[in-house]
């Protein structure tokens, strides 16, 4: 039999860039970046989608924009005005949102030569960056994150999506973008819940591979609550780094069947289905980190020290980690989260579990009567924090 | 300002098997294929999407597929019975079709260690391939095209698409197949016309790359005309070869803007939508093809022997290089073509011409005046070829 054999190799690469007032206009970032592009005589046209809840925040951001482009950068103007869509879950939720970026994209004659700007928090940034990976095959894709979640973790990495009829991120694709320009500046009107819940991820990523980290995230636990922005600033710099370099290291387009990065994951996944997303990303898997760290305790695996240490830190930050969703039902729930993120990984379940602080090690079997230890364990700490508080 | 600059390389590799009857139970290709994929202990399915064109000249296809996953494969399932989709630009058209593989996909379990397995033509495989690619972010695609066109061209590339609001391939993403398998079977059952149109790719590639393949395809018109099986096979082998060829050696995600392999493609784009889909891909691409050398001879850069070679080959094929539709309007409809084909590229006009068989060269402005007169020279050769049939 006669075959060819297609073997090729796609290099990717793109900056990640750490700013403040990103379209002050003496702010030279995006200007440079722009002009750093050779335009090669195209007639280069770039859309801006922006989050609401961002836009209310920042009520004069679109005339900064306006004003940014038509007084610094050459070579790349405004298709249109900016593209508004809703933030949080629902704008992935809803398929008319995702239809709304694409008709801009055509009515704006925004081509592959040209650049879709997304300014949001992570659900927008998946929104707005599945849309254009796939409108002409790929946009030239700028990512502007709003939050710290999306500073140090999903906005720097190669994943977009959308939700299908309910299922989270059915729809997507693997598609790194062009550059990502994290502007200190937008984190300054966050809501505390979402400040604190940006921690949780630099948490996971230091837990698992870490222990510097921790111990640096341990001993700032007081200015990160102060909401000191050297202190944010530093462990935004560092999750993004390690959050870059394990995609780079490893399997970037995740061919392969291992993900780390899913540490505390499992539970947080079924937990913010369980409380229609009232329970927020960080918020999970700050609950996520503790279940699996108790857990693994109960284990045998995680010393004492290591498990209290853990959890000082994500209370000493303000989490919660208990939502009665996590027993109700004799935690039935909880055991069809395992089932579902088993089926999720198609058929063979692997979880990473803490050995120590740093050190991560895959497991392919939870014990579901520990599981209920554990939620008893984390239950038990709850009420303990609401009768001392 | 602090950056991290993020740099990685994604390998991709994928074979072409050129087999018969792949579905046949004494056929091994398929079941050593899946031997080769280890399991890890997944449970893996496959979900197979048929042209449904294809399923009406194959009658006792979906039967076949069943015995042999039944009786020759272990280690991968049928995930349930096969979906049919309509053939033809229909398929790519109507979002109902997307639609209906995610929900297949998903109801059906198929996730990142199992397959979808696409047999159809061309528009089939783009539809196809682009539900593959962007469930749960990329599914394990196989093609089995059965046309000329999808064996020796598109089918065997990285890209897939759908149209969007009457835009065609608007939608879209590249994607390699983790497997091409190309059953020379399936063509016994094409008519002339897509068993003609299936030649243009070849004839194409062969003009703009290798003149020994376009003499050998002059030498062999007859035989192709006959149907010889052999001669094809050999036709296809080569012309697919060529593509991945130049996949693998260019710019295969098309970052940059050259695109050799559009030779022939503004018109023929332009023609198959002001035909409504009635002229097909492959009988467009000839009459572009046939365009653009008149053009280039015109334009005092291709001799008139190499001309009259090409036009021979084509006619000798049984391809009609003109249409009224050219010429309609003052061909004012073409003149719209070259400007709608530089709004595609991104506002620069690039355009493959030939400069002799087998040596392509890149212009980047066509002249008007010189076009209507292709166009009526074309005119004048079918008028002529009218009169003495």
């Amino acid at each position: 039999m006669q075959s060819i054999q297609q073997t090729f190799q796609i290099t990717y690469t793109y900056g990640v860039y750490f700013t403040e007032h990103l379209f002050g206009l003496s702010n030279p970032e995006l200007k440079t970046f722009f002009k750093a592009i050779p335009s090669e005589g195209f007639e280069r046209k770039a859309l801006v989608v922006i989050d609401q809840g961002v836009a209310n925040c920042h009520p004069n951001l679109t005339n900064e924009i306006q004003a940014y482009f038509q007084q610094q950068v050459s070579g790349v103007t405004l298709s249109g005005p900016a593209l508004m869509v809703p933030g949080g879950e629902a704008s992935k939720n809803n398929p008319a949102h995702f239809n709304t970026i694409i008709e801009a994209i055509d009515q704006q004659g925004i081509d592959r030569h040209s650049f879709v700007i997304a300014i949001g928090g992570g659900a927008v940034l998946d929104l707005v960056g599945y849309a254009a990976a796939v409108a002409h095959r790929g946009i030239k894709l700028i990512r502007i994150p709003t939050t710290v979640l999306a500073q140090n973790d999903s906005g720097v990495g190669v994943k977009n999506s959308i939700n299908f009829q309910g299922k989270k991120n059915f729809l997507g694709t693997f598609a790194p973008p062009i550059a990502v320009f994290n502007d200190y500046h937008f984190l300054g009107t966050l809501e505390d819940r979402d400040w604190r819940g940006g921690v949780a991820e630099a948490i996971k990523v230091a837990l698992i591979k870490d222990s510097v980290f921790f111990e640096w995230i341990e001993q700032n636990v007081a200015k990160l609550v102060a909401r000191d922005q050297e202190t944010m600033s530093y462990l935004i710099f560092r999750c993004a780094q390690m959050h870059t370099d394990h995609i780079a290291g490893g399997d970037p387009f995740e061919f392969g069947s291992s993900r780390p990065l899913d540490f505390g994951h499992w539970a947080a996944h079924k937990l913010e289905y369980l409380t229609n997303f009232e329970v927020r990303h960080g918020e999970a898997v700050a609950m996520g980190i503790a279940l699996d760290c108790v857990y693994a305790h109960l284990a045998g695996m995680l010393p004492a020290n290591d498990l209290n240490r853990i959890l000082q830190v994500l209370q000493g930050l303000g989490f919660t980690l208990y939502h009665d969703r996590l027993s109700e039902n004799n935690k039935i729930n909880l055991k069809n989260g395992i089932q579902e993120f088993r089926e999720h990984l198609g058929g063979r379940l692997t979880i990473m579990l803490l050995e120590k602080i740093g050190q991560g090690v895959e497991v392919h079997h939870l014990d579901e009567a520990l599981i209920s230890l554990a939620v008893d364990h984390l239950e038990g700490l709850h009420l303990k924090s609401l009768s001392y508080p």
